[in-house]
């Protein structure tokens, strides 16, 4: 059917009509219907059997474009498309881990998928101090699993080729290497940033070497087709509780930089490590914390990679590098040092998207709420001025980083006589 | 019209029917045709004026399927749209360098272009140790003018990802995947080499950091999407005479490492070099034209990199790095500094791919004219032995290269004595 916008009372229609409606609510259920979004990107609404709210589901729809810095951004309706395939990818490589896919419809631009109700968007939670104790296993088998499953590791060229046409996002991509790697780093009128941090801001702007290394990121966001990734994975598109993990928000998934998706994670758990300075002022409440989310960078990163390299010796038929080229005397040793070369490239490439995207953070469109929830503007400066330090820091010395302790070594020195100062 | 293959007698129906016919031929003219193809991939049609032969035109028409090592590879007619897609926008991008193309059609999987009468495919008149005076100049604007007006150094992000999705070229990318970066270094049935050369071919397939380095060349083949690159720009794609330059046989092209289409010419020239070990028994004439061919290997490179460097500095208008990022105080040192770099990455990625190109040559399905044409398999040898001793290090070495000069030492290092020897 013709596109058209739906509202509260034409979705409750449209879900009735729809094949799955057996699926979610009982025959001849009674609907209502909320919409829950912000209305800038895509229309979200909440349905539920009037009669058992437990039974419910969303319903996303994209609208023909979004207005966003004051321009119009050509973002067609085509990013549902891509929201779905990767939801659809997702649930056949790590059902459980998003959320599930009653239904979609590429001419109505709109997915009918689970509803999490018992789930939190993960960076409200993490200013609360909350843990998750399934967080670390979930989100890093769904990392590994995905990323190893669409990368020429496991695939043919023929497979890996295909999937890489379904997944040319070019609109979705301008925004991230205009927004990651470009505008906050000059002049350009959308960048917003907290005036007490106005000197460093200005040093980054000026910092040739810095900008060269983030030129050089934005070059491996823009070439290295190494997998599937999400591409816009931070804490604000993950959702948790006690038991579950689930990604969401999956439209701009490309084939690009493993890094950058593991980069996203590891950083925003380093911005909200910072963010409490100010969230948590009873030192030793902070303290405890900060290293449970430190733990967190070190076991993400650790467990990713050790799923992703057990993926890898276990499900060898990709046709990057055929069993058979390694039947040779050492050859053994030689495809483990190809493993270990290439995890190294991983992390090298995480550490300098990562602070890429945390110093994009501090300087440019938007910021994030674990900094923006702080109204003091002196006690978010000292965060913010933090994560400039390990952000540039993670990209300039990406060369040297050789384990996940190096990247949280660098968060270390950096946050060394914060306490004193704060106490002082 | 639906596909057929056609016939000599089919063909001068078709060119007379086709609308380009007055461009290339007087009006009534009769028509005669010869099929001069190898008959493997492609039909291949010299339609000429019978009253004045000078009047001419080829006719390149794809078969259905290619049979090679005893397995038939799913080579579609679609590798002619890759074809006559790169013919098109080459004929757009250096015009001159290329055959015109007078008409294509899609469903018919032919093209039809300008009949190069008066030039001859570059492998053998090097072998005769021809000099083609004005070879560097138009080789290098070739090269360098394409791929930097197909990456994202002057293309937006939208129209790089665009033209990238009309070149997704799986078939024939794996054909160079598997023949030039896996199989020849494994036991594979197709493989071919010299049996004198037999312990070097075996030290090679068991030599673990060797073929490490290889499975990396292999990885940034499959997934560095940096520019449209020919991908097959081997001297027998190269077309030449004493004013003029055509590339030929575009294939292949696929947005994929600018390096790889260097180092098919820098390799080529330098398994040319080695030939004449055998090829030109007098020791003057022959070290006359070996230094021609290191020239030629120097300048090509550096024409190439001045030529795309001024290009960048000049049209430095696309999306990977705008202008107003390098305004700053220092801006210009750091955008140099930039582009020192990036051509550095160029240079090794172009001895790694070269030193693979030049590897398979010797060991693989196909080898290369100007070496299977020396007779005598010892007299071969030599020069095998020491293609792939420099091959070797060309791509082990690559990451300690930082000039031209250096890749050209390793041919001299390599090299020094066998004129000895071969005295002796």
């Amino acid at each position: 059917m013709a596109y058209r916008a739906l509202d509260e009372r034409s979705v409750v229609d449209y879900v009735r009509a729809c094949s799955a409606m057996e699926a979610i609510f009982e025959t001849g259920a009674a609907l209502r219907a909320r919409e829950v979004g912000d209305g800038n990107l895509n229309l979200v609404f909440i349905i539920e059997n009037v009669a058992d709210p437990e039974q419910s589901a969303v319903l996303k729809q994209a609208l023909p474009y979004l207005r966003v810095a004051g321009e119009s951004w050509p973002l067609t309706r085509e990013r549902m498309r891509f929201e779905t395939q990767a939801l659809l990818k997702y649930n056949e490589l790590t059902p459980g881990l998003v959320p599930r896919v009653y239904e979609h419809d590429q001419e109505m631009s709109l997915v009918i998928m689970e509803h999490l109700r018992k789930h939190q968007i993960m960076r409200k939670p993490l200013v609360a101090r909350e843990r998750f104790p399934r967080f670390v296993d979930q989100i890093s088998s769904f990392v590994a699993r995905v990323l190893f499953f669409t990368s020429d590791l496991y695939l043919s060229g023929l497979a890996k080729k295909t999937l890489m046409s379904e997944f040319i996002n070019p609109h979705l991509c301008k925004i991230q290497e205009d927004f990651v790697f470009t505008n906050p780093y000059m002049e350009s009128p959308e960048n917003q940033w907290n005036p007490r941090i106005d000197a460093q801001v200005r040093e980054v702007r000026a910092n040739g070497a810095l900008k060269l290394a983030l030129a050089e990121m934005k070059a491996g966001y823009m070439t290295h087709a190494q997998a599937l990734i999400h591409s816009d994975l931070h804490t604000g598109s993950i959702m948790v509780n006690e038991r579950d993990t689930r990604v969401i928000d999956s439209e701009f998934a490309f084939y690009g930089p493993i890094g950058f998706d593991l980069g996203a994670i590891l950083e925003n758990l380093v911005l909200n490590h910072l963010s409490h300075y100010a969230h948590t002022p009873d030192p030793r409440a902070r303290r405890e914390y900060q290293a449970y989310l430190l733990d967190l960078v070190r076991s993400v990163w650790g467990e990713f990679a050790r799923k992703f390299e057990t993926l890898w010796i276990e499900n060898n038929r990709g046709e990057l590098v055929p069993e058979p080229y390694w039947d040779f005397p050492g050859g053994d040793d030689a495809f483990a040092e190809y493993r270990r070369r290439y995890m190294a490239d991983l992390l090298r490439d995480t550490a300098g998207h990562g602070g890429a995207k945390m110093l994009r953070r501090m300087m440019g469109i938007v910021s994030i709420w674990d900094l923006t929830s702080i109204e003091d503007l002196d006690q978010r400066a000292v965060a913010e001025r933090l994560a400039i330090r390990i952000g540039s820091r993670w990209v300039l010395e990406r060369a040297r980083l050789s384990s996940v302790e190096d990247l949280v070594g660098i968060v270390l020195e950096e946050t060394r006589g914060v306490e004193e100062d704060l106490a002082g």
